[in-house]
């Protein structure tokens, strides 16, 4: 089968075989699939991954020892925990330090015809959702990982730093759980399908912000946000940094110390209500698919999706 | 009266005025003062401040318009909030926005015979508690902040970086709190005077920590101690910033966003704790004394202060 695959210098459209499943993973048909930043970063050498790109996606079970999955549409987390370790047993399985993931490290993705994954990671797709719905689950899930850290009061100030696809779920997930929401963008275009959906926007610009942040949650993909970050939010508020850059920048944290800020990463998020709030149409996602590929057109794809003005490119797979 | 005075360009022995109290502040006669690394970062040109530097003290109040307070040996919380606005009646009155801080900010601070604070800042120090010990308090109040911030759990690991002043403080005050406390030191004569009270201690060395720590404290003054911090934190762990440093420095964050590491900053802390555990002997301060000067000995005193050969540096008024 064809699959987008990185070979550690170069991302190529590759032959390779159909994975075969062993105990306790189903294999999956990869209906339509999502490139995140994250695939973009690996080709920059992050996670030093050679493989079958891609770890958004939503597609049918094939094989399973679990015959009531077979023809089942599903959508899958991930991490692949060990299920024994100290921090599996703790319940951080995320954090497995065993573990692969999908895509990114030591297990090919969903960048293909055909992808495997551990039973237990899947969650079935209510009927409803359309498959280029159906295909956000993952990085919704993501949003949804920021609740679960931070203590958010219906009182609460946020502002979502970043109008891109992470900022225009973030904005949406968060919005109705707080009492005011503003995200900071600086695409006019992007600005205007936030400003559609009701949530509030600023344009970046140094000083724009005319009230301070109890939390703020930095989804730039731009390390100097954090700085910008710090400057916004209130004495002991919170600074959420969602997007993984690998560069080394510079930074003053005296602020940090004096103002008691809390900076908190993170990553993966909690599949259910993410599928439940796409179902529902509280998080909406059409108007952020910026165009849709066939795997051969992989590579046209991947440029798309590198092109700022861009939203969410899709990968049809059949 | 002889006070130790920063111009914004030099440290001088300066006369000026007995302060005059204003209504709802005593009159204090200081007996001993600390000095303290922001002191030091302060004649860099930290907070911008101009005035009689020190903040840490034990003294008898001279006049007070609570008359019971008169003749009363006491310590003084360091911040003075207009308890107005809106973070104060939030209660978070250490970040009011509209502060003085003594010997930091817009107050003259207690390097001088007499010194002035709010009433409501004072805490009476119980008889059997020396002056030499005293005069720890708010030190050892900025300790107890980090259990206030963080849920410290009697199953975890904290791990301490730097064997100073408040490494040696902060590892006593945590150290019963938590299943394993070691502080990483470079000075040999520091790290002993920790095993001596039965704190573990590892000599700092890249690479040096075999396990990983729940919570790291980080009291260097050396902001490259966060990188250090990040690798030996676990998953989900968390970082306390407890030393401002007002520089820029290089970090990469990536692994704080991918392991979820929580970093917070940490300031001032309450004082009945310190002084209880001051009182009760469990928080030993005598052998961090590393000399006592007189207030016209006060630049060889501050010289004194700055070798990192030492720990505390007290100075007497009288």
């Amino acid at each position: 089968m064809k699959a987008l695959y990185f070979d550690g210098k170069e991302l190529l459209i590759k032959d390779v075989p159909i994975p075969v499943r062993v105990q306790g993973e189903a294999l999956i048909k990869v209906l339509l699939a999502g490139i995140c930043n994250t695939d973009i970063e690996i080709c920059k050498g992050y996670m030093s991954f050679t493989g079958v790109l891609g770890h958004e996606f939503v597609g049918i079970v094939e094989d399973s020892e679990d015959k009531r999955l077979i023809g089942k549409r599903v959508v899958g987390e991930i991490n692949c925990p060990c299920y024994e370790c100290e921090l599996c047993r703790a319940g951080k399985t995320n954090h497995c330090p065993n573990r692969t993931v999908l895509g990114i490290y030591q297990r090919n993705g969903v960048f293909a015809k055909y992808t495997t994954l551990p039973i237990r990671n899947l969650h079935i797709v209510p009927d409803s959702v359309p498959d280029e719905v159906a295909v956000f689950t993952e990085p919704v899930a993501a949003c949804y990982r920021i609740p679960e850290q931070v203590r958010l009061k219906p009182t609460d100030v946020v502002v979502v730093l970043g109008d891109g696809k992470m900022g225009q779920l973030v904005s949406q997930v968060i919005m109705p759980m707080v009492s005011k929401l503003v995200c900071v963008g600086k695409h006019d275009e992007k600005m205007e399908l936030l400003r559609n959906l009701g949530i509030e926007v600023y344009k970046f610009c140094e000083g724009s912000i005319p009230f301070r942040a109890d939390v703020v949650i930095d989804v730039t993909g731009n390390p100097h946000a954090l700085e910008f970050a710090l400057n916004i939010v209130k004495p002991q508020g919170t600074i959420v940094l969602k997007s993984t850059v690998a560069d080394y920048f510079k930074i003053n944290l005296s602020k940090a110390v004096v103002d008691e800020i809390n900076i908190i990463g993170s990553r993966c998020g909690p599949f259910p209500p993410a599928i439940k709030a796409l179902a529902e149409g509280r998080v909406k996602v059409h108007q952020l698919i910026s165009g849709i590929y066939s795997i051969a057109d992989g590579l046209r794809a991947f440029e798309k999706a590198m092109d700022r003005e861009n939203l969410k490119i899709l990968i049809k797979l059949d």
